[in-house]
C-alpha cells in the first residue's frame, strides 16, 4: 500500500515524549483500494441476460417519469424516445447505447493531489455517512445535528487513515437555514480536510454554489477541465426522476463534475419484494438516468448507483445487513460491470439505535459484501446508525477502523518467495515455534492488519482498566482525535475568498427553514 | 428450505392464547444449508499448484512427527514412508494418493432422522462453540463453566432453528472430574437434544466410551454400519501428531465414525506469518493426518479441518475476524475441494471480552467468509467469546440468529417468473408503491430473512421499552428459551441404560482433576 505519510511530529524528548509518540494520533491516509482479488458473481450469464432484457422491457413498455422538466422531455424526444405526457418510453437498446459515452473510470481531484482518487475499474474509494438529521454520542445521547457536529465529523474523516473521501452531508446541520447550510458544509470540507468531497444537490442553485466555491478552491480553469466533485443524485424509485435532483445533475454534468445516479430502494416498498425484480428496476432506472446525463453532456462522469435494502414486513422498518440486500448488491455489481460503469453501493449500514452488537453484525455483513461485489465508491462507509437517521461518533471510528480490514482483504495473497515461506517452515520444523524465527521477525510489522480501537488485552488488564466495551473505547478515541486535530494548511488568500463568498451569499437572501 | 416443523403447541384459547402464540418460542430446525451460490476463489490455478507442490516438499523433506506412537510409525513404514526416529518423511504424492479412499461426503445420523446431516459437497452444517472453560452472562459475569451451564447450552442449541448440530464440548464442565465429565456431556447431548453430536477425544478410552454410549442410543449394529459422531482431532501444529489425539482418531476410524483432522493455527506462532506459508503447512498437515486415517481404515469418513487465525504482534494475543484469517479460510477451501474432501473451518470467532460491537464485527467477518469459502462443517458457529476462553449465553443466541442470514444468502437468486416480478413492476408503475401490490402480498412472508432477537422498532417505542441494547435483548431471549425448554422424547429404556452406563463407569475409577 502506498500510504501517504503526514504523521504529526511530537515535540520534546525523553520519556514523556516517547509516551506521547506511542499514543500520538496517526494521520496517515491510505491510498484508495485497488483490488487484487476476484469479484463475487452470484448471477450466471442467463440470469444477467434475463434481467437486462426485462429492464429494457420496463423502459420501453412502462417507461419512466421525468417530472416538471419539459427540457428533459425535449432531449428525450430528440434522442428517439416516445414521450407521452411526462412519461418517457425508451425503445429497447437506446438507453444502453446512450450510456456508452460515459467513462469507465475517472479521477476525482482533491486539493492535496496525494488524496486524488480514481473511481472505477478495480478501485474502491471509501466515503463517510451522508444525510442523518441526528447525531449520537455516549454522553449526549441522540440529538439534532448542528454545524459543530458537522465540523467534528469532517475532522474525524480527515484523521481516519482508511477513509479516502471527505464525503458530503456527514450530518444535517439543522441549526443553519436550509437555504444556506450547503455553504457552511462546503466550507468545512474545503478548509478542515484536504480529501475530495461532494457537492450540494438539494437545489440546482446550490449545485451552482458548489461549482463556484470549487473554482475558488481549485481555480476556474482547473474545475472546467477536471472533476473535483462527486455528488449524489437519488432517483425517486420507482421509475421517477424529479426536477430538483435532475436540475442538480444537469448543473454537474454541464461542468463535467461527477454524479452518482442512484436508485434509493427499500425492497418491498420502492421495488418488488424479490431480488431479480429489484435488480430489473434498478437497472432500468440507472440506464435511464445515466443516458440522460449523457444527453446533457456526452462523456460526463457518472456512477451506477444502487442504494438497496430490505424491509421488516412486520413494522415496515428498513432492515440492513440482510441476505437479500447482499444478493442485490452482488447482482447490481455484475450489471454495472457489464455496462462498463463505476459502481456505487454498500456502506456501514445498520438499523440498530446503538453502536452495539446488532449494529456491528449488520455493518460487517454490509461492508464485506460491498468489497466482494466490486463496489468502486462506497458512501456511508462509516458512522451510519439507526437506518441512516443518526451519525454516530463512536460508530464512525469503529467503522473507520474496520475499513482497514477491507484494504488488507483486497491485497490478495502474495505468492512470492517471502509469501511461500518455505525457509521459515524448514527453520522451525515439527514442534517448533514461529514467533522468534527470522521470517516472522522480517514480516511481522506488515503481515497483519492492526486495529486502532479494538481491545486485544489480557483479560486481567482489561478488567483493571475498567472492562471497557467497544463503544467506550470508541468514545475515548473520538475525544483524542478531536483534541489532536490540526487543519491541513490552506493558502490564506483562498480561505479568505471562500469565507467572503459564503458571507456574501448568505447576506443575499433571507433564512429559509424547510 | 425444508424446515422440519416441531413447533410447540400452546393450550387454551382467546386473547391470552393468541398473545402466547405470538411470543411462543419456535422450535423449528432448519435443514442444513445446501449452497446455491458459487464459492469465492481467491487463489488462481498457479498459486494452488505452488502450494500443493510445497506441501509435498514439506512432507518429503521436513516430514511430520508421530509422537509416542510406534504402531503409527509401523503403518507409515509399510505404506512406503521413510521413518527416522519419530519423524515420518512421506514421498511426494504418497499422502495424496492415500487420501483418495476418504469419502467426499458422508451422512452423520441423528437419533431423530429428520436431523441427519450430510457433510460435504455443497452442504454447510452448523455446530456451536467447542471447548471454553469459562461462561459469561449479563448477570453473572465471567466464571468457570459447570455441568449446569453445559446442559443449558445444549438446550439452547436444541432450540436454535439455524443450528443443525448439538456440537461437543459446548463448555468445559469444570465441576466434574476430568476423567468423568465426557460421560455427563455425552448424556446431555443424547437426552436434551435430538440433533447429531460429537464424541470425546481427550483420551482414547473416552472415545471408546463415546462409541459405547452411541451404541446404547442407536443400537450396536446401527453404529457399526453408520456414522453417528463427528469428532475433533486437532493436529499439534507445526507438523506434530500427538498420541492422545491419534489414539482417539484410531478409535473413531476403526468404528467408521467421522473425524475432523484439523491443524490448530495461530499464524505467526504455529505457522508462518504469511498466508501462502500457512496454507502450505495446513495442507501438509491435513494430507498426513487424513492419509493416516485411511491407513487405519480405508474409507473412514474424515474432514479437512483448518482452525486458523492471526496474532496481535504487540501482545501475542490471537486475533479474529481479520483479513489474513479470511485469506487462509478461502484458500484452504480451494485446497480441500481439490482433494475432494469435506471442509471444516470458520466460526463465530472474536477476541472481545463482551458481546459488543467488536465481538459482532469479528464474528460477522468470520461467518461471511466461511459461507463463501465453501465450508461444509462449521464448528463454533455460535456462542464463542474472548478468543474461545468463554461460552457466552447472550452471544450464543445473537450468533445463532445471524446464522439465519447464511441460510438465506446460500439460497441464491430465484429467476423464475415470480422472482422476475415483471407483473409487479407493471402493476405499480412510476411513482407507485409496492407495499400493497399483489406480488408483495403473495411473497412477503418468505421473501426476507427475519431476526428473532434484533431490534427493528420505531425509536420512540424502543426508548419507552428501556432503550435495550443487543446484549440485553439477547439475555431476555436466553431466559425465555431456557424457561420454555422441553426435552425431545426418548425411549425411557434407552435413557435408563445410558444413565446406568454413566453411573457404572463413574463408579469404576476415582475422580481425577487435571
Amino acid at each position: 500500500m502506498n500510504d501517504v505519510r503526514t504523521e504529526r511530529r511530537v515535540r520534546g524528548g525523553g520519556g514523556a515524549a516517547r509516551r506521547a509518540e506511542r499514543t500520538a494520533v496517526s494521520m496517515d491516509t491510505a491510498k484508495f483500494i485497488t483490488r487484487n482479488i476476484p469479484n463475487f458473481e452470484i448471477l450466471n450469464e442467463e440470469a444477467l441476460e434475463i434481467i437486462e432484457w426485462n429492464a429494457d422491457t420496463v423502459l420501453e413498455e412502462i417507461g419512466v417519469n421525468f417530472v416538471e422538466n419539459p427540457a428533459a422531455l425535449q432531449l428525450w424526444r430528440e434522442a428517439g424516445a416516445d414521450v407521452r405526457g411526462e412519461r418517457v418510453h425508451i425503445p429497447r437498446g437506446l438507453a444502453r447505447e446512450l450510456c456508452k459515452t460515459a467513462p469507465s473510470h475517472f479521477t476525482q481531484h482533491a486539493r492535496n493531489p496525494e488524496r486524488n482518487v480514481v473511481i472505477g475499474g478495480k478501485g474502491l474509494v471509501l466515503a463517510p455517512v451522508y444525510g442523518p438529521p441526528f447525531v449520537r454520542d455516549n454522553e449526549g445521547g441522540r440529538r439534532y445535528a448542528t454545524m459543530e457536529d458537522f465540523r467534528n465529523f469532517v475532522k474525524l474523516g480527515y484523521m481516519s487513515k482508511w477513509l479516502h473521501h471527505s464525503g458530503g452531508t456527514v450530518c444535517e446541520p439543522t441549526d443553519v437555514a436550509v437555504n444556506k447550510r450547503h455553504l457552511d458544509m462546503l466550507l468545512a470540507h474545503m478548509t478542515l480536510s484536504d480529501k475530495p468531497y461532494m457537492g450540494s444537490v438539494t437545489e440546482p442553485v446550490r449545485a451552482e454554489d458548489s461549482v463556484t466555491m470549487s473554482k475558488i478552491l481549485f481555480g476556474e480553469d482547473f474545475v472546467e477541465q477536471n472533476t473535483v466533485m462527486t455528488s449524489l443524485i437519488n432517483i425517486n424509485s420507482p421509475l421517477t426522476f424529479d426536477s430538483t435532483m435532475m436540475g442538480a445533475l444537469e448543473v454537474y454534468a454541464k461542468h463535467n463534475q461527477a454524479a452518482i445516479i442512484s436508485p434509493f430502494i427499500v425492497g418491498g416498498a420502492m421495488a418488488p419484494v424479490t431480488v431479480a425484480g429489484t435488480l430489473t428496476q434498478v437497472l432500468a432506472e440507472v440506464l435511464a438516468g445515466v443516458a440522460y446525463s449523457q444527453l446533457i453532456r456526452k462523456g460526463a462522469p457518472v456512477i451506477f448507483g444502487a442504494f438497496v435494502t430490505s424491509i421488516d414486513m412486520n413494522s415496515g422498518a428498513p432492515t440492513f445487513g440482510t441476505p437479500e440486500a447482499a444478493h442485490i448488491t452482488y447482482g447490481a455489481g455484475q450489471l454495472a460491470r457489464r455496462m462498463g460503469l463505476p459502481y456505487r453501493s454498500g456502506g456501514a449500514f445498520c438499523g440498530s439505535k446503538l453502536p452495539d452488537a446488532q449494529a456491528a453484525y449488520e455493518t460487517a455483513n454490509s461492508l464485506n459484501m460491498a468489497l466482494l461485489a466490486g463496489v468502486n465508491f462506497m458512501l456511508h462507509a462509516c458512522g451510519w446508525l439507526e437506518g441512516g437517521l443518526v451519525s454516530s461518533y463512536e460508530k464512525f471510528v469503529l467503522d473507520a477502523d474496520q475499513l482497514g480490514t477491507l484494504h488488507h482483504l483486497a491485497k490478495g495473497v502474495s505468492m512470492d518467495d517471502n509469501g511461500q515461506a518455505m525457509d521459515a517452515i524448514r527453520e522451525v520444523g515439527p514442534g517448533g515455534h514461529y514467533l522468534g524465527c527470522q521470517h516472522t521477525q522480517a514480516n511481522f510489522k506488515s503481515a497483519f492488519w492492526r486495529t486502532d480501537v479494538l481491545d486485544y488485552k489480557p483479560y486481567e488488564t482489561w478488567e483493571e482498566e475498567g472492562a471497557r466495551d467497544s463503544a467506550t473505547l470508541a468514545n475515548q478515541r473520538v475525544k483524542k482525535l478531536l483534541r489532536d486535530f490540526q487543519a491541513p494548511t490552506l493558502d490564506p488568500g483562498i480561505a479568505e475568498a471562500l469565507e467572503s463568498y459564503v458571507a456574501q451569499r448568505k447576506a443575499s437572501e433571507p433564512d429559509a427553514f424547510g
